[in-house]
């Protein structure tokens, strides 16, 4: 696997755009588009909210039910979430023009939302942004970005990553592109995702493939622990590399799933260090423990723990607060054989251990802890599977953005 | 039932005391104890955190295993958790001293701790307070604001609560403390509480109308998601007040039921209107709803979202969050058919009405929600059950206390 700088584009066949279409702010990229010059096979998960918002229904649809899929029209600012009927109605309108704009099925159109809910669209902008999406598709590292520029919502940084694999002596190609910062909690995949590919394979197995990495990338990173309505993740594979195709979950899938598997972690690492208010990234590593997804709801309740994450704010090492949301987790295990560390830049220092503070130096650990990617490592001393999981401290700035989100 | 302004020395025959014990802050009371003349039986509930500090499981203990109960002692600063078989020394020597100097059999002393997870007990200063603490008890209204103010952490006001009934032509009496701020989460009783009463009654009755009755109060409460490992509610019942003892659930046990759910769902909204940080109540009231503990799930899950939470700390009428909880709570519900209110000093607004945002005026919700306590009700038009749940807004001053506890 080789890892590259771009985005959504790089597979072969797929074009970008982004543009202000002003659906809620003015003078900000706000409308973004991806398609394929060539039909795809498309994967998706999506939200386990029981609210979903129109389009991700819209989208539930198109993924379980249409051979293929070709285009992808996306806009922040309203959710077009809790907004009944003419929500629906509003995607399929975006269906129809986009479609018919670029020659496709309606059935081939996806659509994807993300900003306040409650409030209604207004068609004529979505129109006139569709309109300027189509005239601005392109395939260059610079449409990549400005697609993925164009899905920010309280975002501070565009979220792109690729890489590309050989399969039978073609190049294949993965992109992908993402958004989220708050509303963020590991419950399906937590955000707007899309990923491209060029590889030829199986609608099945690219499904399968999606469902599996997401459990152990993007459903493992949290912000807030507030599941969206929205939460949507695209993966479009158009088959234009050429490889034979992949029926069968051989060699080359792995190879494939391992790729994939390198730009979902991207994406999700980035959006956690993202997280609204964000100061650092903080990586929960359970290791050595006797099940995987004990491991995975171990590393979740500390990475979503309010109080870990306010203490990380401070550079507090309060390993307490550690333990104590492992042990809240629901997850079953002996406290009084885990070790915790801290590590960050290589150091690595025990805290915890056979469940007694270990001895160590406060101000080191404070030192520690003060860094823009900081781990917590949960010794579990009972197998050898892990999972890490990924958030974000709780800051000032958390509260301040969400205090009056709206406005 | 008449509400009193007492404490836990209301009921006939209870002494409390506070005391400046050092545990880790100079010049702050930071012990306390409670002592009944004569034995009592005792129920309780307990942290449902599977890393549970050692005056837990000693509690567990008595309050399961031995019939009488005489005297709790309690100590904040150090939560004598993560602490291993030396904090359960601790928990023995406490327990041992006290009864040596009460007179009292060492199985009728329980304790309690709260405070700084891992770090260990200073044995000497622990024997000084209960010492001082012995000398102290007494039976005023006064001893009991002491011991309320002594078991303080965090929390900005000391939380108390009574009642009186009348059962049989005695006068029954019950009194309450309660601590708790942060790290509070329903799930078990979240917090130390300390509930004396003189009624006569049958420990497993008393231990069914507690467990039955905390379901709808401190398990209804949530500041921060964080289930603390320390969380105890004890209820000691001495008999004092001459009743025929009860050992039936008739008229008089629903007549006690009745006034111990007022004392524990006082001492449950205290509490949350003292979160870290908070500066308002926000009580969360399902209605109309077809099962209990859906309505109790839904409840919780909107108290809890850090979402609604920072909405309501900047008195955003930002509904969509409300439903969004709802949604990701687990419990099955009509998004479609669900109406949601603002409420405050009798005022009430309908914001959300069968899937689609209501007619309201947004300058109009923001001063509604510029209160001190304010009510959000959802309203599911499936039943006839209620569930309420109690929370706070998220401030930046909860991130500060949070990021440095410690220090």
């Amino acid at each position: 696997m080789k890892i590259t700088d771009a985005g959504v584009t790089a597979p072969k066949g797929f074009m970008a755009a982004g543009v202000k279409a002003e659906i809620k702010y003015k003078n900000r990229l706000d409308m973004a588009m991806l398609y394929s010059k060539v039909p795809c096979v498309v994967a998706g998960t999506f939200t386990s909210n029981i609210v979903k918002a129109a389009p991700v229904k819209w989208d539930m649809n198109i993924v379980y039910n249409s051979e293929f899929a070709q285009a992808v029209v996306i806009n922040t600012g309203i959710a077009n979430a809790g907004t009944g009927k003419q929500g629906m109605e509003y995607c399929e309108n975006e269906a129809k023009l986009t479609a018919k704009l670029l020659n496709i099925p309606e059935s081939a159109v996806l659509v994807g939302s993300t900003g306040v809910i409650g409030n209604q669209l207004n068609m004529e902008r979505l129109e006139a942004g569709i309109n300027a999406l189509v005239k601005e598709l392109g395939e260059t590292r610079e449409h990549a970005r400005t697609a993925s520029k164009a899905i920010m919502t309280t975002d501070t940084k565009n979220k792109e990553a690729s890489a590309e694999i050989e399969i039978g002596g073609k190049k294949v190609t993965i992109g992908g592109m993402s958004k989220g910062s708050g509303m963020i909690h590991p419950n399906m995949c937590t955000m707007l995702g899309y990923v491209t590919t060029d590889i030829n394979i199986d609608k099945e197995l690219l499904q399968k493939a999606l469902s599996e990495d997401v459990k152990d990338t993007f459903n493992m990173i949290t912000v807030d622990g507030d599941t969206s309505t929205n939460d949507t993740l695209l993966l479009f594979a158009n088959g234009m590399a050429g490889n034979e195709k992949i029926v069968s979950e051989d060699e080359d899938y792995k190879k494939f799933k391992e790729a994939l598997h390198y730009v979902n972690e991207t994406l999700a690492k980035k959006m956690a260090a993202d997280g609204e208010g964000a100061g650092k990234l903080v990586e929960v590593s359970v290791i050595n423990a006797d099940d995987k997804e004990k491991a995975r709801i171990l590393a979740r309740s500390v990475a979503g723990s309010n109080l870990t994450k306010a203490a990380m704010f401070g550079n507090d090492s309060n390993f307490g607060r550690i333990l104590c949301a492992m042990g809240y987790s629901g997850a079953k295990f002996d406290p009084d054989k885990v070790d915790i560390y801290y590590e960050a830049e290589g150091k690595k220092m025990l805290i915890f251990s056979d469940g007694l503070k270990a001895d160590y130096d406060e101000d080191e650990a404070t030192k520690l802890l003060d860094h823009s990617e900081v781990r917590i490592i949960a010794d579990m001393k009972e197998g050898d599977i892990e999972a890490t999981a990924w958030g974000c401290d709780l800051t000032y700035d958390y509260v301040k953005i969400n205090a009056d989100y709206r406005s």
